[in-house]
């Protein structure tokens, strides 16, 4: 499985005992990322068996309370852990300040390395990447400076198809792999030319997610999130409350289904539902009235690109 | 009932799904007190249905995140719940910046007033006091300054008797009522002088309360906290591992039974127990070696005075 995402909390404003604010854990293509971390998270990842030790980078969106006031205790705990590798942590600038400012008082630096990468580019811009994934963010329209994240597999290399290659038996050898590999086609000592996508197998299709939240309806966020595998999207609101979506910047289910459309995602997940729905179905129920394939972000559940979610609750 | 403890968390480092940092919600002479706060605490107190408009006075021992972390999500909560009354913050030099700068980067200034009272002393000082109530700071001995706080109820005064007053039917008369309040003895027109003692009745005896964490074994504090009703102080270690204590300035749980007994307490409660202890019934056997009324402290559990602890799970 080269994605699988796992809602740690996905509501709004103040954690609750039950409904524990935004976080999520991305795994793709085999890299560990975690997207937000709200009061508790760590408690959320020891509930749901999340390793620490896998997390080497950390993306925040924003720093309204409910998005990152669990960091500075995830980076504490990495710390007693007796943590070595280093740690990678995007988010607004004014990020390390605070981080910086609160382990100086505990007079408590971490012994592992801590790299803040602040941002402060309204464009989408490559924040990470390897020889696996690049991160673009998503500049947002929120109240304080916002980006969503967009995570992308790299396209594999296409893979030799042996079945094929050895019906060629002693016309093709293991010199010619090399250029097989390469995309190249292979001509025989016959002048007949065999092409590459014959000797070769297409790689799973690179997949990728794009992290939404928190937001005001922005169309202008369609082209970067374009055909994505996995779109999460905020839907704080209903539309009969339209009116608090503008005061506060945030979305509707509605709206949030719009985005999905216009985009063409293959699947939509929402959350950061307002405290104000006991019901959240009716969110699904809205979204749906646009964009078809919609699921309810869950704490403790897991979305992969493919199946129904799988819940991990324990 | 005039002192009732509430435990929200109390183990030490790190909170885990079923152990919980550092609070607690002490209920004395009908003031409510808010001390310690650490990550998750606000959930903690939903669980256990805390009352969030009855805290007006929150005390920090110390800046370490076990003990605080759970602070800035609190005074957001409070702000999101449309909070208007003053909030009072008592804890170390730097809690005011660190608080600020987290609002002010968030955008979200509260509505209502916030005051940092910022402690620096190394001597016992008066730090709060109305008509019903003192708080004393208790000058402990960690790895950054760290206070603990002794809670008194003022003394009541003594209430009229009015059976034995009436006694006295036309020998004394409302007009008196004022001079026996104020502890007076009467005269009577025979000339015969009434003890204040008869005519009143004694209240009932002013209580207090100790709290004590994080600290090395610091027999200093025992002239300040001498006689309390009910004296909380960390046990982080048993005595097996008193070497990890002269390290991390914590105290082993014979230590904390000793301050107890030289401190003539009522009854000891004890946490802040280490994680590497899975049976915590060591530490109440370890302490009642020294001093036998020791309760464990447990999140979930209110203590008072008299009774044994009550389990207020749900």
């Amino acid at each position: 499985m080269s994605l699988q995402l796992s809602i740690l909390g996905c509501h709004s404003a103040t954690p609750r005992v039950n409904s524990h604010p935004t976080s999520q854990y991305l795994e793709i293509n085999n890299s560990h990322f975690l997207i937000d971390c709200g009061e508790g998270t760590q408690r959320q990842m020891r509930k749901y068996k999340i390793g620490f030790s896998k997390i080497n980078h950390i993306f925040i969106s924003h720093l309204h309370g409910d998005h990152f006031f669990g960091l500075i205790g995830l980076v504490s705990t990495f710390g007693i852990l007796n943590r070595e590798k280093d740690l990678h942590i995007y988010g607004p600038k004014g990020i390390k300040e605070i981080t910086v400012l609160q382990l100086k008082l505990a007079k408590s630096w971490t012994k592992y390395k801590l790299f803040f990468h602040e941002l402060t580019s309204t464009e989408s811009e490559l924040i990470f990447e390897d020889d696996k994934v690049t991160v673009h963010t998503i500049p947002l329209d929120h109240r304080v400076y916002t980006n969503g994240f967009l995570f992308k597999e790299k396209e594999k290399p296409r893979k030799l198809h042996i079945g094929n290659i050895e019906l060629y038996d002693g016309e093709i050898n293991r010199a010619d792999y090399h250029n097989i590999k390469a995309g190249k086609d292979i001509t025989l000592a016959t002048g007949e030319i065999v092409p590459n996508s014959e000797l070769t197998i297409a790689p799973a299709a690179a997949k990728s997610y794009a992290f939404c939240s928190d937001t005001a309806y922005k169309p202008d966020i369609v082209p970067i999130i374009k055909n994505v595998d996995l779109l999460y999207h905020e839907a704080t609101f209903l539309k009969d409350r339209e009116d608090l979506c503008e005061k506060t910047k945030h979305s509707t289910a509605e709206q949030a289904g719009n985005i999905a459309k216009r985009a063409s995602v293959k699947k939509l997940i929402i959350g950061h539902y307002s405290s104000r729905y006991s019901n959240i179905e009716a969110f699904k129920k809205e979204a749906q009235t646009v964009f078809e394939n919609v699921e309810l972000a869950e704490a403790g559940k897991q979305y992969t690109t493919s199946n129904n979610p799988i819940n991990i609750n324990n």
